[in-house]
């Protein structure tokens, strides 16, 4: 129920006076201010505990071809407050329940001359803040084309920042700590080839950002529910040190193509003294509209394993032969050709994968490189490349499939669609049917390489679009989709919970590619993880590439110990164990916890977290009593002291601990790690030390007095 | 089978020695020539009864990034001849067989130094030359990118030509006559506006082209089997009089992305000293493939009325309501909107229409504007445009459908795209579907503006390739395509009959929207009809538009015996009476030749041809002994002098003529006709007087003596 609570002389503009009206969030800690300036331009500002956390930003939208931005000469008509209140159930998630409680005030903004209809709704959250445009049917507005728009997001210092270049094509970036000045001269070293990527600006960076004033104020910049818009970026204004959103363009130039009725995405504002309410919040979720269907009973978290890591790492091939300058789909001939011998999509091989993993008790087996089409698949600016449908012929799709039925393991579709977009939508409707027909429930599918229509780029309106419709023409099949390359994820699992991962990302997958950072992951939960969950894949045991890929020297630069952690840190309702089974042989006793990690929750603590530097985690199995302890460490060795008063009171647990040796190191001594059990209860502490680029995992299972026997207490 | 007519010797290219090997027409009339220049360019010349007609024009592609582009360097590793005869029987068309005969010679050449292959094939038929680049599979050519297409045609002379301004998304314009030098000066002024217009070049002209030397041999170049390739238009060096092929790029300014395998377009060169043998040839469809499908039964000629007319000249209007500045499909509610009182598709007009047509014996009724979102379908760049499903609240398409069918009178589709083509894509099964569901067996489809994906246009090789899916798509649903606005037609219907109609020139409507040239339809079929039927929209008897539309003072300069003859000489198995029922009333008398008039026929006769000032053709309808004339005839007033000797011997035939009255005028009195019967056979002759832009139409039906008692002889 809205609420009027002001009077309206606060609000009515007339020259000379400035509006302003302020909203509070439901603990009182923030307090959201709009006001509108003296040329009619809306404004907001943010504080947290009585600090400024967001200076005067204004607000506003740059138009194409029109006389009159959406800028200024605004006078404000209305001015609504309401509170909500209500407590949702997550398909799959960190929790079972998700409380969405906040504070809203709807400005409806008059603009003189035009008489033009703009709303400015904010939601303010305990942990932060949402806001977005909405532009109701309006006689004077219809179609528009935003050139920019200009929501600033004005800091209130120097902050330290997590960054990766803005790019218009990719987000598999390491990230940079620094200073927001310090962004400018550091931009050029942050961009590392990929296959399709287009910088902007030399201070524009992407969402999710994530900094740390020198009062130890967490900031989260990202946005929410990015439906049929293009992607936003910030470019800073490091005079000022001003964020102003930077939309992705499309061929021509232009932003957004508009239509009043129409509303853009939240922008929001994460903000907390402690970073584990960063991770907690669930803002970006909330801000989304419920689930968009009734039936979600076909939606199910896996655990997989798959013909992957080794094409990755160069131990074999996608495509089938070397025969071949260029493949016509329909017209070269692979029967006839002289396979390559290092397919790694053969039916004997995936058969071994099938029976790791029904030995092993995972949900699902992912197989790229089963279809036709790799041989010149890429940088050919292809259109007709993949028909997803027909398999190379040494891949016997019948056979796997009846294999994998009769060992109770489920296939994983692969979809690569090499960005070659109209080629997919025209194949969609039979790829998800024939996945059906087979017996698949989901789908990863890719984006490698630069845009077909060309011009266009990942993350424009256009192509956002596009990954929207496969998410929701997979719903109608009842198909899971993990889309990697695809636009940043922004909470529309909530509404669209078969998107049940996105890459978007520097994913494991870079690793093998050169090695990413030690402290990658105890960033990206900070960052990447705010809109939803990632397929990372973690899960690698062998971390010098070149012992079973001898052409590739890249070295995974992680422990044993931290890759267990991942899955806890790194939440997702797909998780990969992405090593080779035979890398798996070797540590079996390892390898246990990937058997027993669960992958949905009931319940999450976040017990320690410092962006860049560390992050544990606890997590409650689903409907069960178990529990599972992550932490992931940064580049410098570290012990985490963590209490176990999350268990349940009166309770007895057998906790398994793996952690780094004392020698372990990401580089040196990556593979040396220790396995202990105790006994624990709520009472109980742990001080366990991580190694650089290490970290551990614990898994807590309730036990009874008989199993206790003989264990230590912690 | 194909023969090795030459010996080794003679096509072994050594340095210093210049390949050249002949290949004569099946009558020897024409002779084409093809060498290699001394650095290994390939080149071609033709000439026609030993007259010269494409003077030594070499062949070849540029190619981006690449550094050797397939133009020179080439030796002649074979050259093989053929000879090949055919009759085929098309589904639909002017004849009921076709002969496909013509001597092939197949030139191989091997690029030294890229060891890459490329075949030359020509054909040469009585009629004309047909030759394309062919690119085998192999291994040192696989993807490459045409930056542009080199195929010369090197004119002999200063021709007269018949020409439209290249354009990229257009072929709407009036055709001007001139020299090939002027070309240059009269292209500005040629250029009239379009809602999507692209020009190129200053002496940048369309295919199909047509010529006119002194000598009086006509040219006329054009393209067959355009299938995954740009459209190609032509430019002209106006000092050399040279044409070579301007491909249409896309937004990147790429022409084609080829893949080895892979063939061009067919690039066709009709020659012949007598006009009429430019309208017989039949080269277009030959260099085509057969019919794709097995079941043609499906596919029908039909004749049509349609709720069209009256939107066209500003009686009525597509929409349905002026409240919205916008729409926003699934959220505009159209049932709580106020009418606009001027929408043409209302059930009601719609069964006035079908009433008529189920009258006067028509197949089928077109309907525009049916479906939600005319509101703000052009101009907007608007993806989501239409749904192709959902009628406006006043039409009720259940009840049309079924009102129709207990008529007898087939309801016919409308799709308009907008030129978001993505959007078409993504409903196509679905609005086919729900085609078939309904009982529609035709659709009009319709590419009106910009295209969407931004930058790209009408003709660039996406495009091609999308008018092809839908072709093929609808094929699948048995659904017969009328596309406006797409690529000019290049006889794939042959292979795909489905096509029964493009537009793809300037067609009947512009007579409403400011009037075309009288001579226009003496012109087209030397043209656009080349290659393949056009839904022309013949039969507008009433001239002055304002008379109906008071707001529009557009005037058809056309009389409206003219307009009769068109069903005969703009041949198309998809014709339409356009003009609006109330105005056929007026003139019920002149109105019995459109309902006489056959729309598929077993042989065709033309009779006088001069492009840009008359025409006359005689056809005989499909399984009937009954035949048509037309005759159009240009600014001057001119007498046809015609014989019936292609009548049956021994058969009497009445003849009805309808011409213009003596002082008829396609602007001062456009609407006075004659119309009088006589007795015809094989030996008789007619003398007829035609206005300027006038014309006359004569059915001929065999009687028997009682019936023609009474009648002259003519």
């Amino acid at each position: 129920m809205k609420n009027l609570l002001m009077t309206a002389c606060l609000w009515v503009s007339f020259s000379g006076l400035v509006v302003a009206q302020q909203v509070d969030s439901p603990n009182g800690e923030m307090r959201m201010q709009f006001e509108l300036l003296e040329d009619g331009t809306p404004a907001y500002s943010l504080s947290y505990k009585g600090q400024p956390v967001i200076g005067t930003s204004t607000l506003g939208l740059e138009l194409k071809d029109d006389d009159q931005n959406l800028m200024d000469n605004f006078v404000v008509e209305d001015i609504q407050t309401s509170t909500f209140d209500e407590t949702w159930e997550p398909v799959w998630g960190e929790e079972k329940e998700i409380r969405n409680h906040y504070n809203e005030m709807e400005v409806n903004l008059l603009q003189e001359g035009t008489e033009r209809e703009m709303i400015i709704r904010f939601r303010l959250f305990d942990s932060g803040l949402g806001f977005r445009y909405e532009f109701p049917q309006q006689k004077n507005l219809g179609h528009f084309i935003i050139q920019e728009e200009r929501t600033q997001f004005a800091m209130t210092g120097d902050h330290t920042a997590f960054w990766i270049p803005g790019d218009y094509d990719t987000q598999e970036y390491d990230y940079t700590e620094s200073r927001l000045t310090e962004i400018r001269e550091l931009l050029n070293s942050s961009i590392t080839e990929n296959l399709s990527q287009t910088s902007f600006s030399p201070t524009g960076v992407q969402t999710s950002l994530m900094m740390k004033t020198d009062d130890g104020i967490y900031i989260n910049l990202h946005e929410a529910a990015l439906i049929d818009y293009s992607a936003m970026h910030l470019e800073l204004d490091d005079e000022n040190l001003t964020f102003e959103s930077w939309l992705t363009p499309d061929v021509t130039g232009n932003k957004v193509y508009m239509i009043a009725p129409g509303k853009s995405p939240w922008r929001t504002i994460l903000v907390s003294d402690d970073a584990r309410d960063i991770l907690a919040s669930r803002i970006t979720y909330n801000l989304n509209d419920p689930v968009a269907f009734d039936d979600t009973s076909w939606i199910k978290p896996m655990k997989y394993v798959g013909v992957w890591w080794e094409m990755i790492t160069g131990k074999s091939s996608w495509h089938y032969t070397d025969e071949f300058a260029a493949v016509k789909l329909g017209e070269t001939d692979f029967e006839a050709a002289e396979p390559n011998d290092t397919h790694g999509a053969t039916t004997e091989n995936v058969k071994r994968y099938i029976d790791f993993a029904a030995e092993h008790g995972f949900d699902g087996v992912l197989v790229e490189g089963w279809n036709i089409g790799w041989e010149d698949w890429f940088g050919n600016s292809k259109d007709y490349v993949f028909d997803f449908m027909t398999p190379y012929p040494d891949f016997d799709l019948e056979e796997v499939r009846d294999y994998a039925k009769s060992k109770g393991v489920e296939m994983i579709m692969h979809h690569e669609t090499s960005s070659s977009v109209r080629n997919y939508e025209r194949h969609m409707d039979q790829a998800y049917q024939f996945m059906k027909d087979n017996g698949y429930n989901a789908v990863k599918s890719g984006y490698v390489g630069d845009i077909l229509p060309r011009g266009e780029n990942h993350y424009s309106q256009w192509l956002v679009n596009h990954y929207q419709y496969a998410i929701e023409k997979a719903a109608e099949y009842e198909v899971m989709v993990n889309a990697h390359e695809a636009v940043r994820p922004t909470g529309i699992a909530r509404t669209w919970p078969n998107l049940i991962a996105n890459e978007s990302a520097r994913g494991q997958e870079y690793q093998a590619f050169g090695g990413s950072k030690p402290n990658h992951v105890t960033v990206i939960p900070f960052t990447r993880l705010i809109g939803g969950p990632m397929d990372y894949t973690p899960g690698i045991f062998e971390m010098d590439i070149s012992t079973f890929s001898p052409d590739n020297d890249s070295w995974v630069n992680s422990t044993i110990a931290n890759q267990l952690a991942l899955y806890v840190t790194m939440y997702s309702p797909l998780q990969m164990a992405a090593d080779l089974p035979e890398n798996y042989e070797r540590f079996m006793d390892a390898f246990q916890f990937i058997k027993d990690v669960a992958i949905d929750w009931d319940e999450t603590k976040y017990l320690e977290a410092e962006p860049g530097y560390y992050l544990t985690i606890a997590r409650k199995e689903k409907d069960s009593n178990n529990w599972f302890v992550g932490n992931v460490n940064g580049d410098d060795p570290r012990t985490a002291n963590i209490k176990f008063d999350f268990l349940d009171k009166g309770k007895t647990y057998i906790a398994t601990i793996y952690s780094d040796a004392k020698d372990a190191h990401y580089r040196d001594n990556p593979q040396a790690y220790e396995i202990r059990k105790a006994v624990v209860n709520h009472r109980s502490k742990l001080s366990q030390r991580s190694a650089p680029g290490g970290g551990f995992a614990i898994s807590i299972m309730e036990a009874d007095k008989a199993e206790t026997k003989g264990l230590k207490k912690l």
